[in-house]
Formats: C-alpha cells, sequence, structure tokens
C-alpha cells in the first residue's frame, strides 16, 4: 500500500495548522536539508520542453529517502482555465526502493517555494526590512506573502500585476488574511519604499518585470518567476550591481536569471550561507539578489515535513504488488486467469 | 482527477484478455513506436544508485503524450519478501502537461519487457527456432515464455536457476499454461538443443550466467538481465562471436553486456531492423543477441497500449488542483482555513 495525499486531504493537512505555521515548519526543514547539503544527490531537473511549456522531474535522495517531483510548466494553461503548474511528488525508501507516499504537489510547491523563499530572506534580506513589493499576483503570491510574514515579520505589500483580475485577487485574499496591502498603479510604483521585491510572473518570454532604475541600495529582491531557459524577470544590469545567491549553480546557469551573464560571473549557493561558510548580506546599502528556481532538495524537504506531520487523514491506494512468493510475480495474473491448456 | 490503475485493477484488465493477448497487443505497440523513433525523446536513464539497489526514473515523449516510469531494482529485496522490482508510471498530455493516467507499472513492465523481447526475436531468431532455454527462473519468467509463443509460437521450454523453489515455482506455472516444459540440471543442459536462450537473473553482480561453451550456431540469445553498471550475464567471448542489438546505444553502453566492449565495437539499434533500415538475422548460422536493459521509449508504448484498451475499471483520484478562478490557488486552502487577520 502507498499513502496518498489527493487535493482535499492536502487542503485539510494545511488547513489543520493554517498555511503560515506550515510554510514556517517547511522552512525550518528546507533549512536543516540545505545543511546537510554533501548528503544529497544533486543534478539540474530532467526536463522536456515543447512549444506551449515543459514537463520535468525533480529527482534527489539523501541515502536514506528518494524524492522524485514532476511538475509541468505552461504559460497558457490560465487562458484555458487551467494552472500554469501542476505537480505529484513520490517519497521512497532507499533501501527498498519501495514508494512510501504520493502525494499532489500543486500546492505543496507553493508552500516550498514560499518556505525557500523567506529563508533565503531571512538570511539575506536587511534586519529591518518591512515593506515588500510583490510583482505578479498570480498562484504564489499569497504563499510568499505568508512565508515572509512568518519568518521575517513583514506586514507591509505593495502589489502590481499587468492583469487587473489578479490583483484584485490577491488584495481581496491578502487583506483577509491581515496584511496592510497598497495596489500599485505600475511595478515601478510598487518598488516605491520597498526593501524586498519579489517577482514571480508566468510569462515564458525573456520579460523585463524589474528594471534597474526601480532598485535602490539595500534591497533584496526575491526572483522566482524566472526558471527556465528563456524565462527571465530581471534587467541584467541589477544582476551587475548585487550580490547574487542559488540554490544550485549548475542547475541556475541554465535556467536561473544568471542565464544572461557569463559563466564565470560569482554566485554563491545559499546552502553555503546557511552553514556559515560564506556570507550573506555584508552591509545595509548592498543589493541582494535570491535568483530561485526552485530545487529538488525544497521538494524532498516537502515530503519529508508532509510525512513527518500527517495524521490519519491518508488514502492508502494498493499500486505495490505482494505475491505470497515474492518470485511469482505471474500468480497475481494467474489468480484471476483461466488456465489455457 | 487522474485515472488511477492500482494492482487488482491491473490484473484484471490483464485477465480480462488473458497475459499472452495482452503482451501481444503490446508488441505491436512497441513496435510502431520503435518505427516512429525520430519523434522520440530520447536519454539514458536517470538512476540514483544506493548500496543495495537502483532508483530509476525513466521518461521520454512523442511530443503529444508523454510518460515517465518510477522503477527500482534491488536484488536483495526476494530475502526480504519483497519484489526486486516494482514500478509505477504517469502518463500525461504534453499540450497541457496535466497527467492522464497513474498506474502500477510492476507487472505492466513485466508484460512490456515481454512484448519487446519477443518483437526482437520474432526480427532476429530463426524463423525454425522451436525451443527455448529459460535462464533464470524468476517474476519474469512466465511472461518471456508467453511472450515468445504469441510472437514466435515456441512451446518448447528448458528451465534453469540456482533456485531450487524458483524452479518449481515456473515449472508449474508454465506447465498449466500448456508449455512442454523440462526442468535441466544445470545451465549448459538448459541450452542443449535451444534455438533461444533467454537469461534473466537478477543478481546485481559481474555473473557468468551463460558461457561461451553453451552458445552454438544459429542461436538467438535474449539477454534481460543484465540492465545496470557492474551488472551483467553473458561471457564476453560471446559477445565477439555475435552481432549485437540493442535499444538505445547511449543508455546500453552504460548498462548493458557491451559495457564490457570497446566503445567502438558495432551494435545496431533495434528500431533501425523494424523500420528495415538495417539488417536483422544475416544466415542461419549466425548468432544474434538482444543486449536488452529495457529502454523508456517501451514504458511509453505500455503505458499508451494500457489506456487505449482500458475499459471503465479504473479509480478517479483527486490529485489536480482545480481552483474556480485558475490564478487562486490560495482559495482553495482558504476554502477551509479561519482567516487569521
Amino acid at each position: 500500500m502507498v499513502h496518498v495525499v489527493d487535493v482535499p486531504r492536502m487542503a485539510r493537512w494545511i488547513a489543520s495548522s493554517g498555511a503560515e505555521a506550515r510554510i514556517a515548519g517547511m522552512a525550518a526543514q528546507v533549512e536543516a536539508d540545505f545543511a546537510n547539503w554533501e548528503k544529497f544527490d544533486k543534478r539540474p531537473r530532467v526536463a522536456d520542453h515543447s512549444p506551449n511549456g515543459v514537463i520535468e522531474l525533480m529527482p534527489t535522495s539523501n541515502g536514506e529517502l528518494y524524492g522524485v517531483k514532476y511538475v509541468n510548466g505552461h504559460p497558457i494553461n490560465p487562458s484555458r482555465g487551467l494552472q500554469t503548474v501542476v505537480a505529484l511528488g513520490i517519497l521512497s525508501d532507499v533501501e527498498t526502493g519501495y514508494p512510501l507516499l504520493i502525494s499532489e504537489m500543486t500546492m505543496l510547491t507553493a508552500l516550498r517555494t514560499a518556505a525557500t523563499s523567506a529563508m533565503a530572506a531571512k538570511h539575506l534580506a536587511r534586519r529591518d526590512a518591512r515593506r515588500m513589493a510583490l510583482i505578479g499576483t498570480g498562484s504564489q503570491s499569497e504563499f510568499q506573502s505568508l512565508g515572509f510574514r512568518a519568518l521575517l515579520g513583514i506586514n507591509d505589500l505593495a502589489l502590481w500585476d499587468t492583469d487587473p483580475e489578479a490583483l484584485v485577487k490577491a488584495e481581496r485574499n491578502l487583506t483577509g488574511l491581515g496584511f496592510d496591502v497598497r495596489v500599485a498603479s505600475s511595478a515601478a510604483d510598487a518598488t516605491q519604499g520597498a526593501d524586498i521585491v519579489t517577482t514571480c510572473t508566468a510569462d515564458k518570454t525573456l520579460a523585463t518585470v524589474l528594471t534597474n532604475a526601480m532598485v535602490t541600495p539595500g534591497m533584496h529582491i526575491n526572483a522566482i518567476g524566472g526558471d527556465c531557459p528563456g524565462k527571465t524577470e530581471l534587467e541584467t544590469s541589477i544582476l551587475r550591481r548585487a550580490r547574487i545567491f542559488v540554490e544550485y549553480e549548475p542547475q541556475t546557469r541554465i535556467e536561473g536569471e544568471i542565464q544572461h551573464l557569463p559563466e564565470g560571473h560569482e554566485v554563491t549557493e545559499l546552502w553555503r550561507v546557511v552553514r556559515r561558510e560564506a556570507a550573506g548580506r555584508l552591509s545595509d546599502e548592498e543589493i541582494t539578489v535570491f535568483d530561485s528556481v526552485g530545487f529538488a532538495i525544497e521538494d524532498f524537504s516537502a515530503l519529508c515535513y508532509l510525512r513527518d506531520t500527517l495524521d490519519a487523514d491518508v488514502a492508502d491506494v494498493d499500486l505495490l504488488v505482494a505475491p505470497t512468493n515474492p518470485k511469482d510475480l505471474y500468480s497475481l495474473v494467474n489468480e484471476n486467469l483461466p488456465v489455457t491448456a
């Protein structure tokens, strides 16, 4: 039997503690796993690109458990009433190779992305940061906001999106969650007075969501929407003014904002900051960029955290054969099959 | 909703036509997909090795559908009452990135492996082949036998395994299926008079299951047990006497029997034989080897064939979020969550 967490069960699991607490718990798990960086198998994700999107696999293992996420990215999907991103995850026991848990991961990914962003900002943003600009108010925006409130105490938000309906939606949800919300008139307006800027747009284009002129000394930029080849959000000149932090450099060179920079441009992997082997923010004037693309270890952390905190609200699905004699797989067919002799 | 085919449903789907007919149908699908070789994304499987086994992902796409198999290989597992190999599969729509079907794939893999072996042998074995030696009578053996009967009319079997219980099990099952079965006293004895030799053992070692002395002119060798680095079954000198056929050369160089040969040693990819762009067997004296490791396209074919022939006997599992407003993922949590403002 494999435990299955479907969409209603995931929603109940999140609601049982509240999304903000779940994101905070997951951030601690991501941080702990980043601190054990050398234990993990690491590789860039395995991507299949097609004209309208991408389907990706993100596997990793720490030697005891193995996790893999199936995830798509189809920016065209909302225009047909579908999600840009849906995801499924499998968590397995390395010793036997048997799957333990299958989970919906669309919501779980939203939590883990917010958890990772907030954990990074805890190390990289100014300690006195109070205001965040959110550029892109789609599916990620509420989760990002909750993550930054949980870990950094951010409660003042300025919102911008080119889609007016997405702005109205985010304003309603975030106000309901107790944030001080200002709807801006442009991306530039949103960034006025912001200590942190989160860009989370979904177009699969080389968009310039954030221009150099919007960026002021001391800002932390949490760039999460640029996450595949040809999909970026920041004007390149911003990257040249900033210290850049990444999850896993070989993957980010392919997918991140830094795909526009020469191979040799210095970046710092975040796990080194977590372990205090590299410095985070060096001064109140420095501009820091978390060039986040999403890495397999974060999904692994999310699946482990889910498994560790799940109560009995799971479905057991019979997906693993168990013949009485392990070498007699055929018996499972034969039990049902008239002998053809 | 995603259609889920669990173990009981898979057993019923197989039984509804009989395993032999399912294998024959799947062989036709594998052959058709091999004939469309250039349409597929192809890469060696993505493997995570651990001391007692391996966990692998096998993705591919033809541009319309995307398939991925999760599969382990733990030769130690039968000693603790578990399967050496269990597998799960996901079939998705490339246009949306949404999963369509999740299936148990342990049984389905047994069918597709047999289907591929038999399809290869149809092109490579002598037309007058009548007898097959089966070396290794574990979980694969009955399915292999049914595949060779369906496609080549093979009904005479000689069995050998170092595990006496596995031999008894296979003799009972295969006799029940109407085969003429001879239990041999050794691998050498089993190969006496055999036109085809199938090796399907599971040890993760550089075993020599078949020695050069057992191989006679005109034999076709269906080598399916050697399928990862350090796991092979044939004495290397056999390979130097034979013409060698593989599924996907870059993967077989890593995992197959040919890992013992120099990189430049000539091999022929089977799809070229299927398309008549390369010759199969050239004479009745030639020794042919199908150095099979299992390739992602075969799993894709199996999932497509399953989907095309499934009746209504599936479970629908709610694994894909569907918020009323596609940009309002948070509404799924919010519906259940007390506002924390």
